[in-house]
């Protein structure tokens, strides 16, 4: 098989990668990220989808952003201003459709960063050679960087062999994946209505370059929520008494929330990752606000979890006569790889060299499941997979780096994925 | 004026003082000490009224002993069987009514001892003497033994002197004073309705030998009650998801209470005194009571504090679905003296060489208060006064021991509250 | 081969099982039942051991009974007096050493009941036939007395075949399992270490009459734990400030105690399941005790909660200004039985008639696993064995009431075991 | 006695203190006000000591600002440029010395605006005359805008007479009164040491307009502070084990605050304004900020919460295992009045036509108090005095307006307690 990662590829890939990573854009704000491949895409061939042709709106969580003000960071950054200006919500689909009959093959990658401070240190590789995050509070450090180049590179590629490709190849480009914040309007949206195959990728969970795990386990439902509490303000001095304190309510709604039973069944998880409350000093705090999440082996086990959340914040909100909001911000369910798939994987990997594990524990949540689930349901076959990489320091912490060669082999190895199944003369003996 | 006070009557006082200290009764089990108090009055020429000829059974509160076993203890004790018989409440009224016209004069003391377990030590006068505890765990500690001693003594002597009397004179003998369980409902007995004076005694509350406060303040409302949370149990190791623990419940609720905010108006006071929960080690606790009581400067101080437990054993028992249970154990409001009878009691103290103090903080609660009011609301005086005693130890400690002398001066001032009063010859002086 | 459970035996294990059911002793009381089984096992030709000569008394834990009472209790309900007189600590090792060369086999079961009222419903077989427990509050809930009465049985009918066996049978009859309080002590009492197998049985955990699990998994590691708060009291209403209240820090200790973060690496587990604190309603709370338990999938596990468990008791404590105790009161490690030993049961299961079941999970702790380890350690093999039997009602309830047919298939099971390795005439075939 | 607040006197009262507060600055950023009170007092003649020569930096409490920024936005707000370059910390002493022998007296006025977002609404007099805050989020709220105007006035005014004036006058600008910040290094600044008599001032506290209260009660003690836990972050899915959080330190920490029992000697009080915790909704938040304080009717009450405070800070980091640093943000002490000043603002108030009220409760705590307390300890007169003012709604509130015509009063009323105690002629009669 040939290697189409050559050298041309390969820096196309760190070019890719290295704008991005120095342009880094939070949740829904991948304006700049969006323009760029649509741009880019749109010039190969492709045909571009964005906004409510790629989701569905209503779906939509956790998405509070000043969007003017996101679009005019975004041109000031790069941005492809024409693309811009199409743009409502981040994210595109691009589709090539060769006209010939074939199946429907879809790759899911995402485009977010995380709101991390990238690490300062000299020995920090993207520090050294002047890629490292030009926007303050916000980094790659979950490599969504790499799956967006990749998925670049791997659509001008695939757009080269066009003519000797059957079938349709959909490339989607999903914001928000941090938070779990779209994977829902994206799976709603009905463009993985006619997908026959779908592959989401991530790279680096607990393998090392080389590996390739084909049914990464232990994927959590999860859900992410908001919680406010609104009390009455009052001089702490003068007349506490008049005042309803929501920092206290939210503390001990933090205190039962922690104290959540375990549950027989398997695995859970709770989590107040954030939490503001009050503003003066003096005043008996009228205001909080709280971020959290729940998580679970299960679904079900999850929304254990969550509806004990609930009970916790309706009560505590009585016996502090204090009003309450919950919101869900974002979602995600487990995953079941489909064993064709896997099982295709398995051979592809192998013949391309790389380490094939068959499984290995994921322990994380990715909002790609609802696209898988929806894919399977329809009686398509999907799979999540985790292409190793060897890295300098974990996921989302400031030091975050990985090996950069492993984008070329991704790259290989999704080239003929796709290839191997859509190609005409492979497809088609005489 | 005579001292009434000579070496027989205090021989008398000491007698009946110790005998109660020797066998305390806690509240509403004073069946010992209500029978023999009924026989000596009765012999003495008291009509002696009880039950529900006291008090009003619906509004009897706190009141959770077992009369049987209570009975039986108290007859091993040394009970007056034939009373001991009659008595269905404990307390009692005695009633001198000399027929011939005149106010009718009251007097209210207390019966019940305190859950503290007598000390050991050898210079503990009580045990000294061997009139100690013969009770485990109940202790005289807080003077009612000699209020009820002084009263006792205070009946037969004014007894002796009937045939120079007029009006009438009613000596309450209170039961569970302790926990403010009984004055609410003998209150509402309807016996105070025809008292034109009521006074109210308390021995050595932050006055020393000689000193009589005439009108202390800072009397405290307060509601003593009891909360309960039913969950549901589940074992904890195999499936603590099953159960609703009442123990965890019950730790959310104290947290909360304790932190009720102070008030603007005055004083207020919350305790969680008493709290039991679960019972196996290894199972997740389906039950948990709490005794607690709060207190106001004011009833609408109490008031505040009340209805936040309330509100806080609602919302606590929702956030942990748990059930819960919140019953008001005992009511304390406070004491405004009437100024008249503050006055003649001024006079009186000062004759009888008292250092009389009109105001101190009294700093405590009394359901004497009930009492008081009910005569003031129909248009009597009433008023509750300290007589000075030094103590050897605080009130309610195991050490707990006064100055048995300051009774022998308590009976003479009483008796000449009464006779100056009462006496025909006094009050028609010819 | 033959069946040993023959009407004679069949009647024999209901009477002793009735026996212990009707008189049932919780931990560490076991006097009646030991002083029993030391009687008639002496007489069947044991040899039996006790006290020192069974366990290592400094590693006894959470034993705080009044012995002289409990022993008073026991001659009452029929107790053997010769052996209740020599007796100090409950259990007992029966050991018949028969002269002859072989191997050492061992069983072990254990004789406490646990503190459940038993159900008074009419339709409780133990109710019907009239062997419902005598003591008030104490059930055999876990069929221990089952346990007890089939390795009593084992040993008479054993002794009676001594003359056609060889090698050493040494009959462990552990107290206190409940609560996890003897296991590690009779672990050093140094009888298990002439061992080459020890069997421990358990009847009906997750498993139905006619099955037989050979390698039950998840047995949890398990601390048993009591912590005491000591404060100081004050008047609630006088002067608070003056008080160190020990009802709250353990509030606050249980809500952090129940906060305790899970682990990455499996299962864990904290239960408060008792908290008493406080007195008086009026009393600032000076003394609070706790009765808990942690688990871990594994040792590591169990540690990393019990040490979260006394970092908060110490930090909580000093946050209160309270003084604090912690006492481990049991303890358990988890099992893994040995797979030689596995291999012979499984075939045994099978030959018998047994639904041998390879693995199924038992959920909660055993010390059994510190005789095990003990034994595997010095290269023995030691296994943990279900013995299913249908339940009227789960363990630990009211209405646990087992299927006593499977008395006599464990009674058979267990002979055999025995009797194939040690028969003379089985080993050395001529 | 002549009514020195005419028509001009008037008209730049209200423009000062219009400017003021169209331009509020918070504690410690008050480089505007401070730089144009300079130039306007030096050009009357006073000296200016501003910086070290007013305070002591080492005693300066809760100073955090980007003073750049601040001095930036002062120019651009208007400041003197001159003095604004000159400033380090904002503040200063105008010193007015006559050069003849006489007393010196000084006055006291703050500087400082509240963090308080104005309210907008059309019938807010300052939105209607156009000198509502020109900064979003803060606002005088608490009349210092007057104290400030009055007191530059007052020294215009002094100045014009200062050749009929003996002894020394010393305006005293304090900057940062809110939160208590700057009162202590003020009073440590040396500045008041030569000070006989010191009068501190504050509009409208529980007072009418018209009204004088020359002895107000009930100034708290009070220490605000600042508390920070330090943890470690850890995915909250993947391995919440490894965090130490933070944010359940800063709740369980809250929670115990709010429940220090309190004082049988009187008011304590203690708020929690501000929390802010951790920043990703799945990470284990690995820090928390507190923003507090305590008050208590005495130093020493004041002192009982705050050392509760650190006990519990230090235990709950223990028990968190977390790190912590408490800060002292500011400090002030309670205040009594010199008697004989007190007696001089009465004869004064009464002959100006004032209702004098000699006390009413203040409930509300000023770090005049240190300054204060400097002087009587020095053998001075020193008195805090509230000048009625109607407000249109409460101190701190967003719609917080006053009587602009007790300015003129106010003016008055200064001038004359200066001017009767070191006019020559009066001082001198002939």
């Amino acid at each position: 098989m040939i290697d189409v990662a050559q050298t041309d590829e390969l820096a196309a890939l760190r070019q890719w990668r290295r704008s991005f990573h120095r342009f880094p854009e939070p949740a829904w704000c991948e304006y700049r990220t969006t323009s760029l491949i649509c741009a880019a895409l749109a010039e190969a061939g492709f045909e571009i989808r964005i906004g409510e042709q790629l989701l569905s709106p209503s779906m939509v969580m956790g998405r509070d952003i000043d969007e003017a003000q996101e679009k005019a960071r975004a041109l000031q950054q790069g941005a492809d201003a024409d693309w811009l200006a199409r743009l409502t919500h981040t994210g595109l689909l691009a589709v090539l459709d060769t006209g010939r009959p074939g199946p429907s093959l879809a790759l899911r990658v995402d485009l977010d960063a995380v709101r991390v401070r990238e690490c300062v240190s000299a020995d920090h590789l993207p520090q050294q050679l002047g890629f490292a995050s030009a926007s303050d509070g916000v980094m790659h450090a979950c490599a969504h960087d790499a799956h967006a180049a990749i998925a670049v590179v791997l659509g001008q590629l695939l757009a080269g062999y066009q003519h000797t490709l059957c079938g349709k190849i959909k490339l989607f480009f999903q914001p928000a994946e941090e938070g779990c914040r779209a994977g829902k309007a994206v799976a709603s949206g009905g463009q993985l209505d006619d997908v026959d195959q779908l592959l989401a990728i991530h790279l680096g969970i607990h393998a090392h370059s080389g590996e390739l795990v084909v049914c990464p386990e232990g994927f959590l439902s999860s859900t992410k929520f908001d919680v406010e509490f609104i009390g009455k303000p009052a001089h702490a001095g003068l007349e506490p008494n008049a005042g309803a304190n929501a920092l206290s309510a939210a503390c001990q709604a933090v205190s039962q929330m922690l104290a959540i039973a375990p549950h027989r069944d398997g695995m859970t998880r709770i989590n107040i990752g954030h939490l503001h409350a009050g503003q003066e000093r003096n005043v008996v705090p009228a205001y909080a606000f709280l971020q959290g999440e729940t998580r679970g082996a299960t679904a079900a086990l999850n929304e254990y979890v969550f509806s004990a959340v609930q009970r916790i914040v309706q009560g505590v909100a009585m016996s502090h006569g204090v009003d309450y909001m919950i919101r869900r911000q974002g979602e995600a369910i487990s995953i079941e790889n489909s064993p064709a798939l896997v099982h295709t994987l398995t051979l592809l990997g192998d013949e391309l060299g790389y380490n094939v594990i068959h499984s290995r524990p994921f322990g994380a949540s990715d909002d790609a499941g609802f696209l898988i689930d929806r894919v399977q349901r329809r009686g398509g076959q999907a799979a999540y997979i985790v292409i190793g990489a060897d890295l300098k320091a974990g996921h989302h912490t400031d030091q975050f780096d990985f090996d950069e060669d492993v984008m070329g082999r991704a790259l290989n190895l999704l080239f003929h994925w796709f290839a191997r199944q859509l190609t005409v003369t492979v497809s088609q003996p005489d």
